[in-house]
């Protein structure tokens, strides 16, 4: 967490944007190397073996641009205790390629606090994740749980 | 590709299960080295500061967990063509805690050949990922691009 106050369930509102300042670079190397680690495939670990393939050139794991995503949103969105997932839909409309540069536009869809648990709250959280030409490599809708205002939060 | 045969849509059907062989150990070195890259956030990076965190101690990223299931994935179901993902539902009904030793269960829930395109068709695959006590640590729903058997595959 940086100098910004920290965001409660009651901070948030339906519509509201965060557009997250950072940048996240993909490089051919980091690619391969997150490959190597987590998705073996010829299409994510070579450029010669990745040319026949469906993906025609190397090309990001779908993993690799989730987690890449991931540290957009730590960067872009700071909810008090953290940004805690709980699950949701992913989907990547087309790959993310060497020299990529990725950002996150994040809108909230809904907030909604816990009948049963005055402390908390649930926000669905909206995320693109665009390349330098600002088309979506990756849209996910994920359900966060937020501390309210007050309370020590979800424990 | 180990020498199994690769597996192209007519070798697949609906209630197939793929029960893979390999595990996945996940060490606090590999979940706090995880996080520092993607998700540096206090539950992930460091025991003292995760136990009084919603999580009460370290936990991995769930993109960590996420990862080590596609490494899973690979191994236990050798489509033709690669797994390749367009996207799906994913969740994560518990931590994924240091010194869990992770394996997953893929079962087949649709086989649908594409109407507009003779070479591929598309598969839905649900796939539990189980922790040493056979918990689920994520449950993911994912569509698979798959190629026909007589042809060059998708492209």
């Amino acid at each position: 967490m940086d100098g910004r106050a920290a965001l409660y369930l009651e901070d948030v509102g339906e519509g509201q944007t965060f557009t997250g300042a950072a940048r996240h670079g993909m490089t051919a190397e980091a690619i391969k190397a997150f490959a190597a680690d987590f998705d073996p495939q010829p299409f994510h670990l070579d450029e010669a073996t990745a040319q026949p393939t469906f993906f025609n050139g190397l090309a990001a794991s779908g993993w690799h641009t989730a987690a890449a995503t991931m540290r957009l949103i730590v960067d872009a969105l700071p909810l008090a205790g953290g940004v805690i997932g709980g699950g949701g839909e992913i989907s990547w409309p087309r790959p993310t390629r060497p020299g990529d540069v990725l950002r996150v536009v994040c809108t909230v869809e809904t907030v909604t606090p816990s009948r049963s648990r005055p402390d908390r709250g649930m926000l669905t959280l909206r995320t693109e994740t665009l390349n330098q030409r600002d088309e979506p490599v990756q849209v996910m809708v994920t359900r966060l749980v937020v501390p309210r205002r007050g309370t020590a939060g979800p424990r």
